[in-house]
């Protein structure tokens, strides 16, 4: 993605499968509707949960339902185990991958979550997860709960851009580049550039509780969604480990502060995450045994953060809790 | 080792290969003399430390030569691909096999350092490490330094014995029981073991100096080998998550005063620890990618153990520098 120099060893995220755009505008062939879409997520993937985050806190699941994957792939990748019968409930599918073959005949490139899929048809409209969730702030407005937060001020758009570029290549992609890189060169290379990155967020978070302006937008989501899972899966699975995150004071009380914000701690499912990183990737945990740690007590403890000031919602209000049968199992 | 119940998918310890003893007192045919055998290490293995570290404190250094195998294997077990030539300057090998082979024709058992080699035959002696420990404190007390500690008061022998017992099922061999478990249950079951083990060491340790007496014995020896090893490798390497030892505050401070204490941190190399593990288990580890982390700085900080009284050395006195040849590279 993108025109970064990569060498053989280094990973390469691959291009994503179906990049369409669900609009309101009619610049598109699928118009935002509620009832129309069923979001495909998965507890597990940190780019399904920028998605699960952002319509929680715009109050879209009144009109977007959501199909959830479990952790655990086979050969032919995500798939719903977790669901009775493992099937899930609406689409009547076992396998993610065929609503992709639905929408591309003979489709070729990765099952990939989040994915939007037509209800009526069973087929993936999108699995482009950064314009999805710009769509949803933007292009779904009418369907917004009262209150819904505004996650991308215009005023700070190019801001929010620019730090998640970095954010992006170094963190959220980066421990990636960390845990699947097939050099030592490559890893180190990766795990240098995401850790300068991570101290240089720490010096920025010190004198502000969010990444832009003092209110929530989806820069924090961006960059939340790797960071709480930085302990349970990066730290040990990926190598990431010059610091826990609970030893980076400024990023552990900013990550803390967001769990504990209606709209990201209850769509979190730590043992899921585990089950997804250490089960699925054999190549770097061939006997598949999932750790038992860490200890995730911490998560729940007193931040400090709100001394920094900031407005979590702007102008608007935290979303209520989640709906039935999208609750996470408490912390344990 | 013992009778511990096992199931197949149980780590279960290989016994040693070559259990023989050196004494004073006639009882076996290696008899205790100066220059007679090199002791060969690893810098990476926790059992040869031991031996190294009772080595320093009892300041054998001058009449017992130490050769150090490499952190790498290749099929053939430990090497001397660290030193000129790839081979020992005093034994003359390339793999520690041959002096095993020189002992045992056909040897079919494991290579393992600590091993007592007699010089002039090439010969190993023993590598019955515990014996070992016991004999280089207890036999051969006439080329012990001026100053040396007594590592077994007699006094204290049974409570050494027991809690060494419990520390080694739970804790120095617990670590390779989570690390090599082949199934979930196996790993969950040591990995509850090792950190029940943790949590009761800590509690006797909030209030004690050392683990016996008030002095340091070979009880504290036997725990700090794994403890130093346990972020570089056990937290993540084997899946010993639960916390790293930094977030033990207790255990966390007795493995920082014993490593600032002379004959402990002058005998340890993080690099080759990780070398080690990381790049030998390719069972676990496939990629023999080698983590940069864990930040290591923090082994140097103040502990402030001194205001629990104890005497570290007892009626002794602290070993001077390691010789010429068997400096560690400095913390970075």
């Amino acid at each position: 993605m993108g025109a970064a120099q990569s060498s053989a060893d280094e990973f390469v995220r691959e291009p994503l499968g179906v990049q369409e755009r669900i609009t309101a505008d009619g610049s598109s062939p699928w118009p935002v509707e509620a009832g129309r879409y069923r979001l495909v997520a998965a507890r597990a993937c940190p780019w399904a949960n920028r998605i699960v985050i952002t319509r929680r806190l715009l109050g879209l699941e009144p009109v977007l339902s959501m199909g959830i994957a479990g952790p655990l792939h086979d050969e032919r990748s995500w798939r719903f185990h977790n669901d009775p019968g493992n099937v899930d409930p609406v689409l009547g599918i076992e396998y993610l991958r065929t609503a992709y073959e639905k929408a591309v005949p003979g489709y070729d490139k990765g099952v990939t979550v989040p994915a939007m899929v037509e209800v009526a048809s069973g087929k993936v409209v999108t699995n482009a997860y950064r314009e999805l969730e710009f769509d949803l702030s933007t292009q779904w407005t009418a369907l917004h709960r009262a209150g819904a937060p505004d996650l991308w001020p215009v005023e700070h758009r190019d801001e929010i851009a620019a730090i998640s570029d970095e954010v992006f290549h170094d963190v959220n992609n980066g421990v990636y580049k960390c845990g699947f890189a097939k050099g030592q060169r490559s890893y180190e290379k990766a795990y240098d550039a995401l850790f300068a990155r991570l101290d240089a967020l720490s010096s920025r978070l010190s004198t502000q509780r969010y990444l832009v302006g003092d209110t929530i937008t989806q820069a924090d989501i961006r960059l939340w969604v790797t960071l709480v899972r930085f302990d349970a899966a990066y730290h040990g699975h990926f190598k990431c480990n010059r610091q826990k995150l609970t030893e980076l004071p400024v990023l552990w009380a900013y990550a803390r502060d967001l769990f504990q914000t209606p709209g990201f701690g209850d769509t979190i499912d730590f043992a899921q995450i585990k089950q997804h990183y250490y089960g699925v990737h054999t190549e770097i945990n061939p006997t598949g045994i999932v750790p038992e740690g860490p200890d995730v007590s911490g998560w729940l403890t007193e931040h400090g953060r709100e001394s920094l000031g900031g407005r979590p919602f702007g102008r608007g209000t935290p979303p209520g809790p989640p709906p039935a049968g999208e609750q996470v199992p408490p912390l344990t």
